[in-house]
């Protein structure tokens, strides 16, 4: 079995001893007391982290399965979505709202760019109304957030649209005040700016989408979100939970609620300033423009000649430091560094110090 | 916390400590080498389970979700599958097949019984040609194990049509050799006979059903099996993957194949044997005639004016052992022993004392 690395990669990242130690808890009923009062403090503590006073759940699954629950309990065949799109996540998200039987209309930009609010508004102003608007926050493909959730939401929501937010890969590391700002659904995972192990997806959700998706119920038992908040307001899950899964994130919230959230928003800003000026200083030209730049994924150019493949593995085997590759028209030529959760001065300067050497023999 | 009681539910069931350790290994990138030779351990040792030399995959989501994917793979708009309805799990079957659009030609029987081949056959042959039969093995809500796998997959097989087994709280106490009976999906959780934590499904795939699946993509993302498949030839999994869960699921394989599947299935089959017998020694009636009675979920009617709820409370309170109500029309009447996983002389008889010394205060 591999010894633990260094994981700087955008999710999973590096869980502490005491989160992973929290799963080792008792195997429990989950129709009984002791799970109702974890899961009870796990939707509490997931209010805090959504900065909302209304209903949240917890899937046992993944993110993508987080998104596909966003999108089969909202759309129905025939509904329109407006879904910017500009990379990975983003055209997933637009493939999803297809494969519920509704029409995306995209608004596009090229990979490492994000499309603007100007677009933005003329793709819904053309259209009217429509269903909803999903919008990746943080394109962990490319290291580029959007950087107008509020205003996003606003527009969405002018044109009688829910606006549904994928913070996968972003809450946590940015704040998202959902009901200040109005989004109706805000999904992340557990495996990111959390830093609890991955299987868990988390959803917000505003009292209108509740009472809509009360009133319509979707073509899915098992991202039936109606169903989750009916078992969720008596501290269940309508499914045998990933208990242990749900040990971790509790203690994995509980250490970001210790910490504080703005505490936690503001090291994600620093750390990422410290990574993207280490990376110029070794003369590598970032993705993203410094205004759309993410803060919790940082992906660069490779310099000319170097070869992601051995290069990522030269850095994991003689470095103990693991990064990830590109995506799409990135791949092969873009670098991406994660910067979630646990990340801290040593795990960056670590991880500098690990690229710059490693980079030197590639150069050689 | 609750301290560890003993687990006698019908899932999840109680976990090793080795199984429960395994959890803690290290985070790994879920697209570098050490995932993938963990993945493909995994999938091997699943063969073992499923004794197929086929495809199989493993999903991050209750067994439910394992459900949710069979059927969504499966049937399309406008496709008849039948199935035997005998309890809630497979009420939810029928269900599941009519959201994704099918229509669901259901074989009943009454609660605690299991409809017989010949009601089985007559359905199909008044059906002629269709789609897919999807048979609950073991209905964990009843204690009633379908006697006729093997049959039933035969008789489908005539018709022209898929077998899906669901044999979530069955496989690993009963042998399911999907190859030999020509089972097309076979589907089980991580919880159950396994002995390992929940949050994870294991499904089988004949050679026919997987060419089906990959030319005719579903409507779901998370539970696209065909890319499950394409992912899964190179030892990876689409999307992030609960990765301490698999880390666990390897160990419990390991633990079962360490013990051999036939004296597993043996150590069920008398272990439950001793829980029926204990139980009629006390004046109990079980749910289930003999000739259908699972031999992983043991069901019995509470004596007349136990109530359940306190009788369970009390059980766990103060004996430290953990039971399951009924479900449906059993609720109240009924409470359920599972007989699963690790299993053993000393479980059986600590359980039965419990029962025998808690029901005897509550007939005072």
């Amino acid at each position: 079995m591999d010894k633990q690395k260094l994981i700087m990669l955008p999710g999973p990242t590096n869980v502490s001893e005491r989160v992973m130690r929290a799963m080792l808890g008792p195997v429990i009923n989950h129709r009984g007391d002791a799970f109702r009062e974890l899961y009870k403090g796990v939707l509490e503590k997931t209010r805090h982290l959504f900065q909302t006073e209304g209903d949240v759940v917890v899937l046992s699954s993944s993110g993508t399965g987080g998104v596909e629950a966003a999108v089969w309990n909202i759309i129905r065949p025939g509904d329109v979505a407006v879904v910017p799109v500009f990379g990975e996540f983003s055209t997933r998200l637009a493939e999803a709202v297809e494969m519920a039987g509704g029409r995306a209309v995209r608004v596009t930009s090229e990979f490492g760019k994000v499309p603007t609010t100007d677009e933005l508004k003329a793709a819904m102003d053309k259209q009217g109304r429509f269903k909803a608007m999903y919008l990746v926050h943080n394109e962990t493909s490319t290291g580029v957030a959007a950087p107008y959730i509020e205003e996003a939401t606003r527009l969405a929501k002018e044109h009688g649209a829910f606006a549904v937010i994928d913070a996968i890969s972003s809450l946590g590391g940015y704040a998202i005040p959902v009901d200040k700002w109005g989004v109706d659904v805000c999904i992340t995972g557990s495996q990111k700016c959390i830093a609890a192990p991955p299987g868990l997806a988390l959803l917000s959700l505003s009292k209108g989408v509740a009472e809509f998706l009360k009133s319509s119920p979707p073509k899915t038992r098992y991202f039936d979100i109606p169903r989750y908040l009916e078992y969720g307001a008596k501290g269940e899950t309508p499914f045998t939970p990933a208990l242990p899964l749900y040990y971790a994130l509790d203690e994995a919230l509980g250490e970001l609620l210790e910490e504080g959230f703005a505490k936690r928003v503001e090291r994600h800003e620093r750390m990422s300033g410290l990574l993207y000026d280490g990376l110029a200083k070794m003369g590598m030209k970032a993705v993203a423009e410094k205004s759309v730049r993410s803060r919790t994924v940082v992906a660069s150019y490779y310099p000319q000649g170097v070869d992601d493949a051995k290069f990522r593995k030269a850095l994991a085997h003689d470095k103990g430091v693991v990064i990830a590759g590109g995506f799409g028209p990135f791949a092969g030529k873009v670098f991406r560094v994660g910067c979630m959760g646990q990340i801290n001065e040593g795990y960056v300067s670590t991880t500098l110090k690990a690229i710059s050497e490693t980079m030197a023999g590639f150069r050689n």
